[in-house]
């Protein structure tokens, strides 16, 4: 059990966060971003499986692999300082360098994310003079400004805070990210940065974000197009008190719930706020042998650009989405397919129903859109989330010159 | 060595094809088509890999999987006859039967083919009530009539044929294409149909076939949406004379070389009348362990929706190129990435070339637009071919109701 509760990244004991216009970015918007633990915090991640990784990332997986504590992340907006090759890793190294020495931390002990335009190097004048601005602002209660300084097009700052009910003490999650949506064309990047008060070792805690990543941040997707730099860093830093909690522990069940609950609520938001997006588009699937292959139709039929294209002209087209969970590669009898439309039963036993078709194009104006899909009688169920495909997508695509 | 022929499917001897209007399409055009081959012809076939297959695709795949040489296909256009059960199955044996009467052959010679709204019935009165009129027009002369019979919302017909030089006596090889665009929100299909008077024997044709399906109509994409009814029919009924051509034989390999240029030179007209599509992008990579790595990374960008939208607004984006090879699962060092754009080099060693914009925006105005991506040192190369993303992908897409 846990409600929702304000603060974002800064909800949970111990964080202060912030963020600055360094002028990284030509608007001259929030651009520097800074999440402080004010003690050490175990630390997981996961990151874009792209060949072309943004130096940052690869700076990340080498810090989280030597399993040390970590008190920072640092996120600049305005260059993905991918394909940027040595100057651009010098780059990680000196801004980690030059944050720790200003928090009075080891270099190490920070991570560093960036998203912005492929193939430019940071301008490190401007990145390193904003430092003492930005700590000035790094406060207990940023978490909403920092939200604000990670966006590049976005067009809503997406935040969570959750508090759990019943345990003592009680453990908080907060959250905040920033769109997939290649809004830009340069602009190639899912970011998500999780904090969390709970007193948790490393191995329970990076399982906990990689069970929540794997149905949230995994499921979600706007274009297909992977980025260069995508990653999601969760750090848990015990400043909820209590003694350590065990793999066994209730308080571990509700911890992953709570985490896999802001990871969903985040991309979700993330996936609505899609570029050109009129709907939120929610496909629950069911009937696998497995979650995975759930999850596999739920992302092929969410990533199809026939039902992306079928729900933003209100076409309660149930052959687009038979024929999408038909070619997930998830192998199922088509005789035992399933499809309906929210409440409106379109398919049974791999055959089209009888519908009311006004009343399903009525239901397609809803926001999200759910399609629910069973294609056998097996115990997987799997989620995704998509948006809609508008004229607005190609437009905010073609008509952006690089 | 070859030329190329007029006469599509009818360009190889031995070969009789036409098409009617059966009534099947509410809009009166042609919609039922016959290729007839005078003596029995080995067969080969490649089919969609969707779950939700037709019933004419279960169909096919069982007949060839008997060996048995074929002598007709018949396709109709209108009805998909896909998630159409029992009855559906019903209806393409009768197809089968009742031209295999009329013709005089038996009903395992024949092949029937659909392509049309999924769900729907094909109206059997109107197809058997047809066969007498499309066996009058169904002649030697008829392959450019029957490519227009297996249209549904294609803005041309496509067809190729090629006839060898140097060979004695000369092989033919014809084909005829249809879209893959489900331009039409069930209209979902790509439909190839080659015919070959070569005399050669089974095991050979197909792994031919094989081979050139992989690099042509396994290789373009215009939305990614694999459909149910998917197929190519490949026959080849020896009337061009001589003795059967064996493995080894130099005209094994001409014949290889004649069937892979046919299959892509109508995989390329396919993905050109892609939905909205205002050019062909063709994407070739170089530089990987194997061909098949090559063709993937091919694929992924040729399927970018970033890539399209960039090409479809005339802006050079390498970042997107490379970020979208990056992301096709096949590993390589992105130090060593390189990206032209025609004759415009963008990139070399993983990092921007600085370029003439003016000229790369004027080389996006070509058709095709080439994209040259090498990515290591290794021998593998593979093409792929894909379209522009325009609004009127969106528009077709989105404001067609069912």
């Amino acid at each position: 059990m846990w409600r929702e509760i304000p603060g974002g990244v800064t909800a949970p004991q111990g964080y202060r966060a912030g963020a600055v216009r360094a002028g990284l970015k030509p608007s001259g918007a929030l651009d520097l971003t800074l999440i402080y633990s004010e003690t050490p915090a175990v630390a997981a991640g996961a990151f874009t499986t792209s060949q072309m990784r943004a130096a940052c990332v690869t700076y990340c997986q080498e810090q989280l692999r030597t399993g040390q504590p970590v008190r920072a992340i640092v996120c600049n907006a305005g260059q993905a300082n991918a394909a940027t090759g040595r100057q651009g890793w010098q780059d990680v190294c000196t801004t980690a360098a030059a944050f720790a020495e200003a928090l009075g931390i080891a270099a190490h002990q920070v991570l560093v994310a960036s998203t912005g335009v492929i193939g430019c190097l940071i301008p490190m004048d401007k990145l390193l003079g904003a430092i003492p601005a930005l700590l000035a602002v790094t406060t207990r209660e940023g978490g909403d400004l920092a939200a604000q300084g990670i966006l590049t097009t976005d067009l809503v700052p997406k935040t969570i805070a959750l508090e759990s009910i019943g345990l003592d003490p009680p453990l908080r999650v907060g959250g905040m990210a920033k769109g997939s949506g290649m809004i830009h064309p340069h602009m190639a990047t899912l970011l998500a940065f999780i904090t969390c008060d709970a007193p948790v070792a490393a191995p329970l805690w990076r399982r906990l974000v990689q069970e929540a990543v794997t149905v949230s941040f995994n499921q979600i997707t706007v274009d297909g197009d992977t980025s260069t730099n995508d990653m999601c860093l969760a750090l848990a830093n015990g400043a909820a008190g209590g003694p350590p909690i065990q793999p066994e522990d209730p308080a571990a069940a509700t911890l992953g719930a709570m985490l896999t609950e802001a990871c969903i609520q985040l991309a979700k938001k993330v996936a609505r706020d899609g570029e050109g997006a009129t709907c939120l588009i929610e496909v629950r699937v069911r009937g696998t042998e497995t979650d995975a292959a759930a999850r596999t139709i739920a992302r092929t039929v969410s990533g199809s650009l026939l039902v992306k294209s079928a729900v933003f002209g209100r076409d309660p087209n149930w052959g687009r989405i038979a024929a999408a969970a038909g070619r997930a590669g998830v192998p199922f009898n088509p005789e035992e397919l399933a499809i309906d439309l929210g409440p409106i039963p379109l398919m049974r036993g791999g055959q089209p129903l009888p519908f009311d078709r006004e009343a399903a194009k009525a239901y397609l104006h809803s926001d999200p859109v759910v399609i629910h899909i069973q294609v056998g009688p097996g115990p997987g169920v799997g989620c995704a989330w998509g948006c809609d495909l508008s004229y607005d997508y190609v437009r905010i695509n073609a008509e952006y010159t690089t």
